[in-house]
């Protein structure tokens, strides 16, 4: 079965062409990126458009025609408290996402832009949409509310919701199989640590808290955006700098993280580099980082009531060691026994941790597009 | 010695009067509390003066004249980096502590007019200034560090201070001669828990973390202070419902935790009888206390490496017994035994683990002033 992978943000769009035989056994075709929307190219249709005609043109083309592809899988960023799981696109469920808009501001109209795209270049194609928010819709509620009055989330749903839901599962789920632990029976803590990062606790495959939230500004220091803040902080840079809510939402977003604090950059590796040559806030940056990882992995544990599996996942999950390492130091009591000679990887699935350690940790690449794919196949094949 | 200890808030002022034979041995002659200043009593110099005039008082003082009084201990709300430890007080000490009011605009203005009052009611009588904040001054960088643009903290000194810290430290070193443990070996998590409530993470007797932040309202679900939040939800609430940052600070502050939640009180005690009525609104606001502060706990678990004591104080943490439980429940992984029939006391020092918990748990009560009181017939008797 041919699925095409869509991901559209705000003014770009990614996208993959797979071949699925099983969520195990499949072939990427073409993978590739649109950028500047909204200006080089006029809107999502016409992007899609130009996607859609490379896969099948003569000289780049993988098909032979449109045809070919038996649905369309979407990355959706918000799915509210509508959808726990993955979907068949209807008009029921456009409206729904539609709903979401307001809490997605940014990227749920990209999203619905795509699906109306593929609507109108390929009629009757089947369509899956995948929310990056359905996996965390199992957390509890003393977990997902936040202790402001009541009626905040009546009027506007305004709670926890947490992201990167289709990376948290998949790493849970090809961790557990690496390590030969059963998901449905394990205690996990998940570390999806990219530009944006969070950290999810899950309990017998089920997410039961995540470090996002409410937006992806909230948990762990990131590339830009700042995590964790004192509320009255916000409010003193607002009296302080004379800034309304969206110039501190914006400086709390886009210049913060890493990038705030070491003034260098707001990618790790920058940061690791100036960190090796001496600057000094550079070094604080990288501390921070992983002090804020570590700390979750600590509240975690105390919500699970301990862990069987830490997993490390996302470009700087995947590939940084050094904050792997500074995040797993200390946890001995825990009962992590971990192989600081075997996590000096990059870009692998591997044990991080030694024969015999009780909490097993393991680095794994994480892969959105193919649960894209897979759910988009067995919902299609389904039905 | 003979100390007046004095807590000059904005509207009210509550005083001690104690004689000091040590630290341990003691006895309270008088307290009191001077409420309305502003409005029925028009300054905090008339409040004093009212203070002063009763422990004279032929009929209910309880000293024949003011200079049997050796000397005066005031808690003030905000040290910044300026200091930390207590003070005797002189003209730099009160201009330090006056370029700490943007910090603690509520507080440190009236802790410095109570400065002033005695100065001018009590000339040249020795004084002695306890911050909240200086015990959490031994914080490393990456803890006390907010991952926002660095120049915040240039400028503004943005950063985490933490408050409660008389009581923090206080209950520590009580709790470890309790248990028999060695403070300066310990790893320590203080739980002070009151209409407001810190967690603090202490190593061989230092603050290496704390759950209060710039301000008060950071940290764990409070009376009505909300704690954690996203501060994507802080801008959300400020366009939504057009509130300045004044309203939405003050929203947060005063309108939101137990209160907020439940909208049947900020008072535990309330919570937990609505909880037992079936109020369902109530028993989340008690889930959500008692998770905001398991996950402190594991926190600074991994924080410190692991943790030898836990030690619970202030209003809620001396007698909410409940909450006590629902904190230590499923922490059989940090090497917490927990007893939960011992557990079921109210106001007394306790044990809380059981023989052989690789794990202290206690109850202590807290008693800042005898701290204040302490550090004031220390600093005195040494000039």
């Amino acid at each position: 079965m041919i699925i095409l992978v869509l991901n559209c943000g705000s003014s770009s769009l990614k996208y993959q062409l797979l071949d699925m035989r099983s969520a195990e056994d499949y072939t990427l075709m073409k993978k590739g990126l649109v950028e500047r929307i909204g200006d080089v190219v006029p809107d999502h249709a016409a992007g899609i458009k130009m996607v859609l005609d490379a896969l099948v043109s003569p000289e780049e083309g993988v098909i032979d025609s449109l045809e070919r592809i038996d649905a369309v899988g979407h990355r959706v960023a918000h799915g509210g408290e509508f959808f726990d799981c993955s979907v068949r696109v209807t008009p029921e469920v456009m409206d729904k996402i539609e709903r979401c808009c307001e809490l997605a501001p940014l990227h749920n109209p990209a999203n619905l832009m795509g699906i109306k795209a593929i609507e109108q270049l390929m009629p009757g194609e089947p369509q899956v949409a995948v929310f990056d928010t359905s996996f965390h819709q199992t957390m509890p509620d003393y977990a997902y509310m936040y202790a402001i009055p009541y009626r905040f989330y009546e009027q506007y749903r305004l709670r926890r919701y947490g992201f990167h839901g289709t990376s948290h599962k998949y790493v849970a789920e090809k961790a557990c199989k690496f390590v030969g632990l059963n998901l449905h029976k394990s205690r996990i803590i998940t570390c999806h640590l990219g530009n944006g990062s969070s950290v999810t606790a899950i309990k017998d495959g089920e997410s039961v808290d995540t470090s996002m939230g409410f937006t992806p500004v909230e948990g762990v220091v990131m590339g830009t955006r700042c995590g964790n803040l004192d509320v009255g902080a916000v409010t003193f840079i607002q009296e302080k700098e004379n800034l309304d809510y969206k110039q501190v939402n914006s400086l709390l977003n886009k210049k913060s993280g890493l990038l705030g604090i070491s003034g260098v950059s707001g990618d790790n590796r920058d940061i690791e580099a100036a960190a090796a040559t001496g600057n000094e806030r550079a070094q604080l940056a990288k501390k921070m980082l992983s002090y804020s990882i570590k700390k979750y992995v600590g509240a975690y544990a105390a919500a699970l009531g301990g862990v069987d599996l830490i997993v490390f996942t996302g470009g700087i999950g995947e590939n940084a060691w050094p904050v792997r390492e500074e995040v797993c130091t200390g946890l001995e009591f825990l009962g992590v026994d971990f192989d600081t000679e075997a996590n000096k990887v990059r870009g692998k699935d591997v044990l991080l941790s030694r024969p015999g350690s009780k909490v097993k940790v393991v680095a794994v690449t994480t892969n959105e597009e193919l649960v894209i794919a897979t759910d988009t196949m067995n919902i299609v094949s389904n039905n």
